[in-house]
């Protein structure tokens, strides 16, 4: 149960779904930030940008943000979810660009504190072919599920009862996007 | 300088601000949310919350954001300067409510990791009198600025050549808001 009472079945709405029935107001701009960072044309491919919104919130053991977004990164990568849990474990040895990599690595510095970012981590992605918008939504990306996963973990809710559930709610993210 | 090339002379775009500019899709919703949690109606008073803002800022020592919630929270704190300062240097002693107290408590917790917030810290603040909402947008400003705080300094952005500067944003807030 969550610590306070969001005036929903929480097992029909686990994670921050139940928050956003709870709280509509602000539900309207978090979606609208997941939605322009995570699913809007971008350089940087859908499924990507949910693998760092995934390995993060692994990071921050996060098990709801964690689980959510590597089903929906899987859903949108080919290689699908055993390219995620290689990236999970380590990002260093996983089948991934060098560009990737080099952002992965800015994304859990700014995850640990975001002055620990040095220019030669960034300089790095850039020689790996990285644009000023890349690295700058893979900081916000990573600050991003900072805050959302202290929101899912700070309010106590509850996990899914069934592992299903994220791939039912991928589908829908994948299909609708996350303003629907 | 910023790590990436925001395009906008950084002295008079400092913090935040350049970034703004810089993405101004991503700007929209980040405002959106401000608002919703820092201006729009509550029964937590705006420099209030402004203040727990400030405090979480400056326990994640982003000095761009701690000195510019400051200075939105002194102008619209009754007590002004003198009550952020006594805050920031301690909770514990400073002249508030219990109930800002036990929220202050609550979003220091949630800024270090959202699983250590504990029913006990809930249920005090509760019997201070704070409700469900005020709970849920303390732990969701205190997440908000743990982004805020990772985005601002992991992107290496300057601070504003003079500290007046923020008592003008101040103004511009009070008056206008987030959005304008």
């Amino acid at each position: 149960m969550a610590h306070i009472d969001l005036g929903v079945d929480e097992t029909q709405f686990p994670g921050i779904t139940g928050l956003m029935r709870f709280r509509p107001e602000t539900a309207k701009p978090l979606n609208e930030l997941a939605e322009v960072l995570l699913r809007a044309p971008n350089s940087l491919p859908a499924g990507e940008r949910e693998l760092i919104a995934a390995y993060v919130s692994g990071l921050n053991e996060c098990n709801f943000c964690r689980d959510s977004h590597s089903a929906f990164a899987a859903a949108q990568l080919d290689a699908g979810m055993s390219l995620v849990d290689q990236v999970r474990a380590d990002p260093g040895t996983a089948p991934i660009s060098a560009r990737l990599r080099a952002l992965l690595r800015i994304a859990a510095t700014v995850r640990e504190d975001g002055r620990k970012v040095t220019p030669a981590m960034v300089d790095e992605a850039k020689a790996e072919g990285a644009t000023d918008v890349e690295i700058h939504d893979t900081v916000l990306i990573a600050a991003a599920f900072s805050m959302f996963n202290r929101y899912v973990d700070g309010l106590g809710t509850l996990l899914p009862d069934t592992p299903e559930r994220y791939t039912e709610t991928a589908r829908r993210i994948v299909e609708n996007g996350y303003r629907a």
